[in-house]
């Protein structure tokens, strides 16, 4: 069996908080940490270009394996030589398992324990994943970064449901690491594979999987099966005991999360890595991200405004375009729009965590942090006081 | 009344054809022409952001008064100063004078002798423009050259209805100059402002439209009521004889043209401005101009192509991005397919006269015109023998 190769240094750890600064070996690059990744689901990131991301240095990008299983399929990305080539992007990509797209199906899925059945959400063709079957897509991929194959329940779950969830998603996992590991590379570089950590709302159940995926030499551990419902509080305090147990030398990564608030949170807790539709898909529907607080463009009042989207424009990357402008093309549909706001929130999302990496190395991110949730969200006392 | 200021320079006139090589002069910089403009309906292009018009080297877009009026409105363009400063675009600005969009409404517009009524497409309110309300709203747009109401008819349309309409746009043009002369600069810099040349398929009409024109000393002229059904080779032919008569120190633009060949042929016809939405509307449905030919993405032969969209794209002043990702994005549904494939379009077509003109000046625009036709069009002997 393949031994760990160290692909994680962490370079600082906060004092005052949890927060970690670390760097992220791929085949395809270093990522810095804490790092959010754009969603491009498809292989494109919704409403922006390749160049676009190079300005905002996004260095890691987050593909799903279950669609690009669908289009263009694994014998398309082999003729490609990988999912990099084919969109001629040389940054790094992680791509998560399909537990979680597979789930979001409902109706359309029928789990067993060898694996899950399910009809494409295209054209009701039916399909069965398992956890080989899995691997191999994302060998064909190419990713840098694997994601085990998990069962994901929802919020509540009953703690049997909990239970036979988690021991599917031990033997799934497990089974990835086997498959990964009888395998010499596919394309002439190492990807990683990352275990998740499940067992729902119930912390000894997490424990036990924690403990469980340890004895696997995985190269970082996703904290899985959260914001799926549950309250934030929940999602925070179990994260919490999670990087409370998982090896602080490997990355750890918050599948799926989350708002700004969430993120400087799940940070001061000990994550490392975060992904999300939140600024790509709220941008499609005008809710901007800026460093002076989150708005919806549509509102009336930003009709006439000159002044530029975000203040600090010229630090975060994005081109001066006005308020009136930008709520001009929202409001007569123009696809000008989309980009412009996309652009936005991605930049912004970027400069969060680039920041928050900046004051955990100067040994100030938890003041902060907290100054910048407090102007963030000025009329929310719930959400500002985060990081008590 | 205000006389002419000469904002256009002939700078080259092809030996072999009526093409010429010239220098248009507008308040937001000069303009090489031959020029294509693209076509920024609602001020923006539809999926090109700014920065790409800029690769691209674009000097000149082209926005419409019929939409600019509806939305955002003329109060709100006056509030920012204008279109330029709302778009913060700081190239120059075409607007057409709402005539065409109008004669596009159909059963929605009712004419008069005094202007038109009509109703919005966006909520069926009610509207008049007459020559005087359209150089009222180009003035609050700003725009660096006007165009001045016309009566656009359709084709066929019989001798008397092209007469009355000839009739009614030579007032409604002497109306519009009369309205631009009298009134000081808007915004502190001289807009210029065209006449059109109607007559619908009369060459004798348009003959008459072009005389009392001249009288009047408008900074350029339209060939308008072209490309609107009728034959190809009867456009080229009125085209011609407009040309022969417009004065050879004026710019001239035929409206809404046009293909490839279109552009070349009028070129050789001696036209300087083009205003076309095929590139852009093509792109959004998969229709790509490259040098290698005009082909549609979708096609399953580009399933599994690692070649680059476009080979010169170096030259074009695009991305690489590889035909078999552009495919599976427009398969897909992403936006990102839409992005790239108006990119490579108005790429293309920037190219296209760029390269007219520099062949122009160097004494071969007809041998490589018909080279690069010969090319472009390999099954079409029809469109391809352009230049006899």
């Amino acid at each position: 069996m393949r031994t760990r190769e160290k692909s994680f240094e962490l370079v600082a750890t906060d004092a005052q908080t949890k927060a970690r600064a670390g760097l992220l070996r791929t085949a395809h690059g270093i990522v810095e940490t804490p790092v959010f990744m754009p969603v491009a689901t498809q292989g494109a990131i919704k409403a922006l270009d390749h160049r676009t991301l190079r300005t905002l240095s996004y260095s890691l990008l987050l593909a799903n394996t279950y669609h690009l299983y669908l289009r263009p399929g694994q014998q398309v990305l082999e003729r490609f030589g990988g999912l990099h080539r084919m969109m001629r992007w040389d940054g790094a990509i992680l791509t998560d398992s399909g537990g979680f797209q597979v789930y979001s199906l409902g109706s359309l899925r029928r789990v067993f324990d060898d694996g899950v059945e399910f009809r494409s959400h295209i054209d009701g063709s039916r399909h069965i994943f398992t956890p080989e079957s899995v691997v191999a897509q994302q060998r064909s991929i190419g990713s840098d970064i694997m994601m085990a194959f998990d069962e994901c329940i929802g919020y509540p779950a009953s703690r049997q449901e909990a239970e036979r969830a988690l021991v599917r998603s031990l033997t799934w996992e497990r089974r990835c690491w086997e498959a990964h590991c009888s395998q010499p590379f596919l394309y002439g570089y190492r990807q990683q594979l990352f275990g998740i950590v499940q067992g729902g709302a119930f912390a000894d159940l997490r424990r036990t999987c924690i403990e469980e995926l340890c004895s696997i030499p995985f190269d970082g551990y996703a904290i899985g099966g959260l914001a799926v419902g549950e309250p934030v509080e929940l999602m925070y305090e179990l994260t919490n005991r999670s990087t409370d147990l998982l090896p602080s030398d490997q990355p750890r990564y918050l599948m799926g999360v989350g708002t700004p608030q969430n993120i400087l949170r799940a940070i001061a807790l000990g994550v490392d890595m975060f992904d999300c539709v939140m600024p790509t898909r709220n941008a499609r529907n005008g809710t901007l991200f800026t460093t002076r607080g989150r708005f919806n463009i549509r509102n009336q009042r930003f009709k006439c405004s000159d002044e530029p989207i975000d203040p600090a424009w010229e630090e975060l990357g994005v081109e001066p375009y006005s308020l009136g402008y930008l709520r001009h093309l929202f409001v007569s549909g123009e696809i000008l729009g989309l980009m412009i706001a996309t652009w936005q929130n991605l930049a912004f999302y970027r400069w969060l965590v680039r920041t928050a990496r900046e004051k955990i190395l100067d040994g100030t991110f938890r003041q902060w942090s907290q100054q910048f949730l407090e102007q963030f969200y000025p009329d929310q006392q719930g959400e500002r006081s985060i990081l008590e």
